[in-house]
């Protein structure tokens, strides 16, 4: 969900604007984890609003209202950890893909407990440890790393390439 | 975790005595589904404090404790169904199970999305198409049905004996 249907990082952006009056440009972000991009992160996911208010990802709700036609789909989150988010964050799936239905979502902590044919995430943490297809969604935290054979997509057009 | 950790037919029959006076007799509700065993099932568990003061099933606390040492324990549960219910459920997880982290936990829709080596359910439509070792907590809603090679336990002094 987040950083490949929820911009999350266009929201850390926008908070640390709200904070600092800047942010750090993408260059010096590039590979760097979350906590080192944005050093208040955890304090930004933990506020009210954070979720409900983020951006959606370009082109995420064109692609899943088709994938959706052809493939059993599921909107896995690791929204766990900040237990606070869990309504926003299911009023947020509500408000942008509302063909979705609560059967079609998980929250959870650790996502080794998914089972399923492919999965597109942007954390490798939850690729490496998947046993079908994995699709690596592009953003500046994944470059620079090893991408350990899974398939990086840069957009919701180029998975529609590839799936539709 | 309805069910098998948090007594919620328990919560049921409460709320049935508080709205009626009185609650159907066991004998009345073997085998009978919840919307039929308790009329306002819906309504009860839409209502803010159903889950959060729900009691625990007995030996459960115990049972986990032990069962968290030797085995990657999960707890799963269909909470996706009531939105409302996602913070509550979290919250009584955290007052029983202190021990049981955020990394631990799924709030799922469908359970057909949970990989894993043994399940404890009280469902059969969780059962059924699990693939590995499928436990059956008995519960009044699961008697006089095919049980389809499911192991049926008691209560959680039975699955230590399984299972530790």
């Amino acid at each position: 969900m987040d950083g490949v249907l929820a911009d999350v990082y266009a929201q850390f952006k926008e908070y640390e604007i709200n904070e600092f009056g800047t942010t750090k440009p993408m260059e010096k972000i590039f590979g760097k984890p979350e906590h080192e991009a944005y050093p208040n992160a955890y304090k930004y996911v933990n506020s009210v609003g954070f979720f409900i208010n983020a951006p959606i990802i370009e082109g995420s709700v064109e692609a899943l209202k088709i994938l959706n036609e052809g493939y059993n789909l599921f909107v896995v989150s690791s929204a766990l950890e900040f237990p606070n988010s869990l309504k926003e964050k299911y009023d947020w799936l509500n408000k942008w893909f509302p063909f979705i239905t609560w059967q079609q979502i998980v929250f959870c902590g650790l996502k080794t407990i998914i089972n399923g044919d492919i999965i597109i995430d942007d954390h490798f943490k939850n690729l490496d440890y998947f046993k079908g297809q994995t699709i690596l969604f592009s953003q500046h935290h994944n470059y620079g790393q090893d991408n350990k054979n899974h398939q990086r997509v840069n957009n919701w057009d180029e998975i529609l390439t590839l799936l539709a």
